[in-house]
């Protein structure tokens, strides 16, 4: 008989090695009715919260290993998105007493291994039974007092930047729904969906040199979250189809996943869980960029504008809103 | 159609006015990938995190008030159980459509109470679409350096107390499950298991006058939640059962909802969800307990011993081993 305190001991020992220290700021960690936190001279703390919920972010096709590393690093990709550098998470996990067993040891090993590429240590958190597997993570991060870069600083005037290819996450997820996933050519096509990778290096050096204005992660999807940094800085925006780095759809996929044409621009467009950065850098600093870590790239996807209206130019040069098709869970569903 | 961010709107117009400025910590507040915090000179952040979720904690019998009040409350009682004091918290909600209009708005009514009541201010979260509601609520306090009271302190020889009257959310609770909770003298015993009242006060002066050795909350009974401050702390215990103070039971009640003789005891041993301090004192400092204060009355009700057994002496002065039977979810439910 499995109790609470012999699967806290299980969870620990699977994920309590990887992680690091903490940065030095771990006081105490899992274990009593909270941890607690120093931070260093002088730092702020950077805390964010998310939910991974089988049936409504992943379904039983999806491995428990792909599980545990996604709930983590879209986590990350939180901190990220402000520039901050990865402390501690909670891990809160319900679930039913059969996935106590094999699904539980493999969800562990694709925590324990995104705990360790990230630099991040398990501090906390709750376990519940429940009947579909429920994860809420808890990031907590630090930043340099003021570097933080938040949602709402973008001006007119400014660049718009996306990093790497946008509409691969969802690329891979089309792979797994229209049951691809087994084939020996899918594997490079399902990493994206599966092992995001959080700009880490990218948006901590973004913030330590003062080089954006804004900064977000796109967890939704460029069109939606592009509506909501501009809404949090009351500007509006110009996109450029043409210089979306769109994922690269091969022809021999785009038949078997009965893709229309286009299905690549509107991946990027409207996706979601691509977790690239998307920031904005005033014109009189893009020649930093070129000192930026070559990491991952970027791109220059078009500008910041005056007034409201978010404009896509497609690739005839036509203008037209850009409407915010990417993931809203109280709309219906995508649409 | 209700958007993630009309939601979100509502959230904050409902909830964010209360629970204050967050201590002074709050730089950056709901709205963003994460939230910022600056702690004031010198303190520590104690960080804990909880699941409440439909089916499991509560059942649709449950009034959607008492839903929001508690869930915070119960994240609070483990700031109160570090001698920590609230700044902060992050409420991750997932729900279906249908739960959206009334029900959320009581919801977010007992929720905004419970903020008010504890000074604690809502700086992020998450939001998803599920069928069942699952609420994860972070809780985020600070503390003077090395203040906070931990599990693992208590030392042989020190007595043992616990705060309020023990038993009582579990008979609330039973007044609910047989169908009493709608009898007009029924109010009064449902206030403990609906609205519990985390016992700040006393685990901020315990911790600031370095009063107790160790410190946890009654969350899921006093046998089980003593086992686990007895592990942290490598000692066992001895508790007089005349000296535990269990909720008194009226006659009519007793027949009403036909407990058993002895209810009265094996619902303050294993209740659960009392949210009171489990706490020890050297002998040397239980003279300064005579100035804590008297928002809550507190009671020896044994010590702490060496070696690992925890002994129960029952009315007729035999010993017995006290068995955990409080909740653990892993286990099969209360055993």
């Amino acid at each position: 008989m499995t109790s609470e305190g012999a699967l806290l001991n299980r969870i620990k020992k699977a994920v309590l090695s990887a992680g690091g220290k903490g940065g030095g700021s771990v006081r105490l960690g899992i274990g009593d009715d909270a941890a607690i936190l120093k931070p260093l001279q002088g730092r702020e703390l950077i805390v964010s919260s998310d939910f991974l919920i089988e049936g409504v972010h992943f379904t039983s096709s999806h491995s428990p290993d792909a599980i545990g590393y996604k709930a983590l690093a879209r986590g990350v990709s939180d901190l990220a998105a402000m520039g901050a550098r990865p402390i501690g998470f909670l891990l809160n996990l319900a679930m039913p007493s059969r996935r106590t067993g094999a699904w539980l040891d493999s969800f562990l090993a694709g925590l324990r291994r995104a705990a360790q590429m990230f630099c991040i240590t398990l501090i906390g958190g709750d376990l519940a039974k429940n009947e579909e597997v429920v994860i809420c993570i808890v990031v907590i991060g630090d930043s340099a007092p003021g570097r933080a870069i938040r949602r709402s600083g973008a001006r007119p005037g400014d660049l718009l930047y996306v990093s790497g290819k946008l509409g691969a996450a969802r690329l891979g997820l089309e792979v797994i729904l229209k049951g691809f996933a087994k084939r020996s050519d899918a594997a490079s096509l399902l990493g994206p969906h599966l092992y995001p990778n959080p700009r880490l290096e990218l948006g901590a050096w973004l913030a330590s040199h003062r080089a954006a204005t804004a900064m977000m992660d796109i967890s939704d999807g460029l069109s939606i979250d592009l509506e909501r940094l501009c809404e949090a800085s009351g500007v509006g925006a110009t996109v450029y189809a043409d210089r979306i780095p769109a994922v690269r759809i091969l022809t021999n996929w785009q038949k078997r996943l009965k893709l229309p044409a286009g299905a690549a621009l509107d991946f990027a467009l409207n996706g979601g869980d691509d977790y690239e950065l998307l920031f904005t850098v005033p014109k009189r600093n893009t020649v930093r960029l070129y000192r930026a870590p070559r990491s991952v790239p970027f791109t220059c996807i078009g500008e910041i504008t005056r007034g409201r209206d978010i404009v896509l130019v497609d690739l005839a040069g036509r203008k037209s809103p850009l409407k915010p098709r990417g993931w809203d869970h109280f709309r219906s569903a995508r649409t």
